[in-house]
């Protein structure tokens, strides 16, 4: 059972961060209590900003011994809840955000380690520094901070080539729950002495321990890049486009998005200086994005070969390739509009979804007839990563409907899209997590024996469940 | 504390598979009893050999009961001990090898599902005959099983571009210790569902659970290949060209192996058949391995460019490139003679470990000093897989000397070794595992707070201790 922070407590937590970064008024801990989206608005009794290891692990034995709940924050960019706390007013939140230091970039080693609290695009530009490539990538790239990345796993566009953040860590320092440190920063490439221990933090939505810094991956800088924009039938033309693509450049396909045209339609609607790269509408489109160690003509002359491939066998109906560095640009910020173009247009309900790779043209000629005669009139913006199998299967609201009446049905759509991606044995969370918005459903995807196991290792490294309750599993009663 | 199986209780193990698949007779359990170089000799009441899932299941749940251990074992080609049962004659062998179905391929989807006892070498030409690639590669892939592969999470030749057999799983089935069966059976790229469970068990050396299936990762088959041996000055001469290598190549560089002199000497002195690909002897070797999705033209192209480099830099001095596939094999062919061509040179000892890539020859400078200051007169043969950091450095005995008395070295010399190896941030076991060879080493390498984190899981695993006790972590008292 956990306990409220008497204000004699709060003074000691205050104490090991300094008043400074010890928050407690309303308007200033604000940032770190509501969900960007408004979606999760929490309350707390404070918000420590501890600016050490140290620090991190000193909160962590006073929480521990007395039964307080501690909430980690990284970027406050997640999209299921697992950022805040809850609405108790018990929770204490532990941010990363003055822990953002790149402790070490090596470029010969291939590695970087940074504190959790640092910037996802700040990592992004020292590893561009020397020469290398950190390939993750995220719209909230700008905001989101490492800890976060880790924690969640997160994907993104780059996942195809280069893998989740989890396929990016070599090696994590974490403070687990009664404050001891785990050393873990290993920077090597093979390493098979005893269990992967990282790999349970890795996506653990810090449930298990905080972490608190991190040695990543880092790739050679592709040397030439050409991307395209592809017009298509159906999903099932873009399935064979991105078969026939990745055998031909394997890892040098670093990108293939699926888009619908009215999420077309939404975007050159609702997004400035957008352009359709096409001259004719069409059903679909691919955003094809190959890579080179060489040079761009040679990424271009690939790129060339298959669209021409794509044109014979007829599964592309008419493509642009970006002729500069801008118009690569303008291309990707139309998939990266997409899902905020979907906000004017009324209530939209999500799906992070995923199915295996081959499943996703059956899946979407399912999902979609099955959401349209639930809700008549009601428009399928389904878009992603068709490489990963990962689908944001996200439907806005009949035109002229009410919204607030359309979104009551959230759940009731979300059980039939997701009752759905499980008979393709598939997955409601692919890379947003479970975090509070999806806990419940946890569960009845994952069934009795896997939830015994992470209640196990939960009990193991938390045993009081001070960290991140109600996050993925339930809170200890 | 663990049981000895009653005569009466073995009848009730035998019923479980059927008397013709338990073993009692001595020389009908020896292969599933003795290690294959003899380091290990075990005893066992019985050997198990199960035909099903269910099967597995029955035994563990009887097992869990009645506290019997349980050795868990594939293809028995294990370096480390972990899959042979203890001298006690306590030790029941649960043997995988006759479930060896594969039980779906999917070349549309780049997935291959196997069970546990399928050999390697016949799950690679499952794939092949899809016009697919499963690119882990080891000397004993003609023997070793996928559930072994699994639970070492195994490494070999191909760890470079393809990684480790951690990176080539995606989902598995998983018996635990009391019978329950976790189906993991997971097809997907992506899926962030909960503590990412099949962690655990790969490279678990099944010590938390017994592995009968697996999603296995597929690629595409390289459309044509170049292979290089290249002679160079020093390992930092090596490194060097990795460095340019990788950064031209990317993950088209699918093999870099160094070499020195002495390995290549009694290579062409003990492997049949073997010759020098160059004129003169160079201290060091390099044999490189590109891929193309496109052609053997393109990856030769890139190789020839490549080497080019390297001699204008002075790093490379002399380069061969196979001409057909049968020199390719043939280059191959030396490096997988290394270390079978040290056993007529006398008594070996022998190391696993990895350091971080880029501190490899400053790490070979200081360890091969330091053997030989200790042993004078003593031979390192230090090769390996200089791209994932990952050397084998064995070392033969001095010429002339005693074999037993140089052996008794063994535990000091690792000292020294794994000594220095820490001073790097190396690793002890790279690719082999802990099992029982290292067992003892492991807490000194892993410090208090992750061996408690280990012995927090596997009690949550396995509270009782039956599964493969004494390997990885000390059985319990």
């Amino acid at each position: 059972m956990l306990n409220r922070p008497t204000p004699a407590l709060l003074d000691q937590f205050a104490a090991i961060v300094g008043p400074a970064h010890a928050l407690t008024d309303p308007a200033a801990t604000e940032p770190y209590r509501i969900e960007w989206r408004d979606r999760f608005l929490g309350s707390t009794p404070m918000v420590l900003r501890p600016g050490s290891v140290a620090e991190v692990s000193a909160i962590l034995a006073l929480a521990n011994a007395e039964r307080i709940a501690i909430v980690p924050q990284s970027g406050n960019t997640g999209l299921v809840g697992g950022q805040v706390p809850d609405s108790s007013g018990t929770e204490i939140v532990l941010s990363l955000d003055r822990m953002t230091r790149i402790r070490a970039v090596d470029p010969e080693g291939f590695t970087l380690t940074a504190e959790a609290g640092a910037i996802l695009a700040d990592v992004q530009k020292a590893a561009e520094t020397v020469d290398r490539l950190f390939p993750l990538s995220l719209g909230s790239e700008g905001s989101c901070r490492i800890g976060g990345n880790i924690s969640t796993n997160a994907g993104g566009t780059a996942v195809l080539a280069y893998g989740n953040m989890r396929d990016l860590v070599l090696g994590l320092e974490v403070v687990l729950a009664d404050g001891r440190v785990w050393e873990g920063l290993n920077a090597l490439r093979k390493d098979n002495t005893g269990y992967d221990l990282k790999q349970l933090f890795i996506g653990g939505e810090g449930t298990l321990g905080i972490v608190t810094a991190a040695v990543l991956k880092l790739f050679p800088r592709p040397r030439g890049q050409a991307v395209a924009f592809a017009a298509l039938a159906s999903p099932a033309d873009a399935l064979g486009l991105f078969s026939a693509a990745r055998d031909r450049a394997g890892h040098d396909l670093t990108g293939f998005e699926l888009m619908p045209r009215i999420g077309m339609d939404f975007v050159l609607r609702h997004i400035p200086g957008t352009r359709d790269p096409l001259a004719a509408p069409a059903p679909w489109y691919a955003l094809m994005e190959i890579s080179s160690g060489d040079s761009d003509e040679t990424a271009q002359a690939t790129l060339e070969d298959l669209l021409a491939a794509g044109f014979e066998r007829g599964v592309v109906q008419d493509a642009a390739i970006a002729q500069s560095l801008a118009e690569a640009k303008a291309f990707w910020h139309i998939r990266h509009g997409m899902s905020e173009a979907q906000k004017p247009e009324g209530g939209s309900i999500k799906h992070d979804v995923s199915v295996p790779v081959a499943k996703v043209p059956a899946f979407l000629d399912e999902a979609i007839a099955a959401v349209e005669a639930m809700v008549p009139g009601c428009r399928p913006v389904p878009f992603g990563h068709l490489g990963d199998g990962n689908i944001h299967f996200n439907i806005s609201q009949p035109i002229g409907a009410d919204k607030e009446a359309y979104l009551a049905r959230w759940e009731e759509m979300n059980a039939l899209v997701h009752g759905i991606v499980a008979t393709y044995g598939g997955s409601i969370s692919a890379e947003h997590g479970i975090g509070r918005l999806k806990r419940d459903l946890l569960p009845g995807v994952k069934g009795p024996v896997a939830m015994a196991m992470m209640r196990g290792i939960k009990d193991s490294f938390d045993p009081n469940g001070i960290l991140n309750p109600g996050k993925m599993l339930a809170a200890k009663e």
